[in-house]
């Protein structure tokens, strides 16, 4: 699977791709991820990507062209399944748009800056605009990597263990029951006895429930569906 | 406003808090932003922060002492308003949030990698767990990230142009109107002539009937409160 990820701080990318399951990703070579810098498809002199919004008001507007030129120049050289435009106004990013994202071959990522882009790049050349959450950030390069990461875990053989992603919240419908690890009792906080029975379908039963109770208290919504 | 991140991969954030308006505001003074790492807390020999989880099952759990140790060590040298941890179960971040917390003085971030972290760890530290949205990545640290980015940028006198955080989608209750700027004209692809016209009122009045146009086809559960 490929992202091509086009963005005016590049620099910006360069550790969280550069860690992590990414970066195990890439070098199994199961995953690649190019970051394009925007300014290099910049042709005016001052080599800038953005100007002042028409109808006035305050922030600046990134312009189409240097984003038709990256666009255009990535499209000729393959097919992309997806040109996503990261942005606050897009659908809701759950796991079940990375599943189906992580099923992908090429995918090309916009990353908006300063106020925003001009409409007619989204109207023109974007298949899909996803949001990471109700918030709002410096740019679209956070989100890319927060997306490019969700998907990637997903694609077999990233991950060590499989059985791993497939038992994470989200993949169920219901929330992870709580983990613990050594020592048994840390300063008089104990795990729970079930946990250290050995029992396995009775430990199974109270991750269950757990898990279940956990749902119903922090996230009632995910039981609704 | 200070950050304190504790997290397994200090490596990974070096580029995102390095860059735009999170290098700006560090440089202003205006927000302290400390990565910690949570090895240099491990007291084992082999500085191990994992081990198997109780009960079994893939995946391994993160101990309780590196950060018991970091977190004493920390809140030794001051006091904390929060201390968050990153968590898909968590509440759902947004941006009433981001404006609470921008209000803060000092902030701990916890960050989880692997299966998660041991239970007790969150009984007996974490005062708010935060999830950036439903779906699983590979640690908290770019939750983290995106968690710093969205509050530090409504700190006043980080953004230049301090109406520009005040009229972002989310903020008011609606999303954006589409924005524009030049060329008037992109093969045949126009700005809405009301942008050109220069008169004020008619340009307001486009924006606002665009940006409940464009949240009623969205995000109608935006208008439902």
């Amino acid at each position: 699977m490929r992202f091509d990820i086009i963005t005016v701080l590049p620099g910006l990318l360069e550790s969280p791709f550069a860690h992590s399951i990414l970066q195990r990703a890439q070098k199994k070579g199961i995953a690649e991820i190019v970051v394009h810098n925007l300014r290099d498809y910049a042709t005016n002199k001052q080599k800038s990507v953005d100007d002042y919004p028409y109808g006035g008001g305050s922030g600046m507007v990134m312009s189409i062209a240097p984003f038709s030129s990256c666009i255009e120049a990535l499209k000729a050289e393959r097919e992309y399944d997806e040109v996503i435009f990261m942005s606050p106004d897009g659908e809701t990013f759950n796991q079940t748009i990375a599943n189906e994202l992580s099923g992908k071959g090429n995918i090309m990522i916009l990353c908006g800056h300063y106020k925003g882009i001009d409409q007619r790049i989204r109207d023109i050349y974007v298949t899909r605009e996803i949001s990471i959450g109700d918030y709002v950030l410096s740019g679209g390069e956070l989100p890319a990597a927060v997306l490019v990461d969700a998907i990637t875990r997903l694609i077999p053989g990233v991950l060590n263990d499989e059985t791993s992603a497939l038992s994470d919240s989200f993949q169920g419908e219901l929330l992870d029951a709580p983990i613990y690890t050594r020592p048994a009792d840390w300063n008089g906080h104990k795990v729970p006895d079930v946990l250290l029975s050995g029992h396995e379908a009775k430990i199974n039963e109270w991750r269950h429930e757990q898990a279940l109770i956990r749902t119903q208290t922090r996230r009632p919504d995910l039981l609704e569906d």
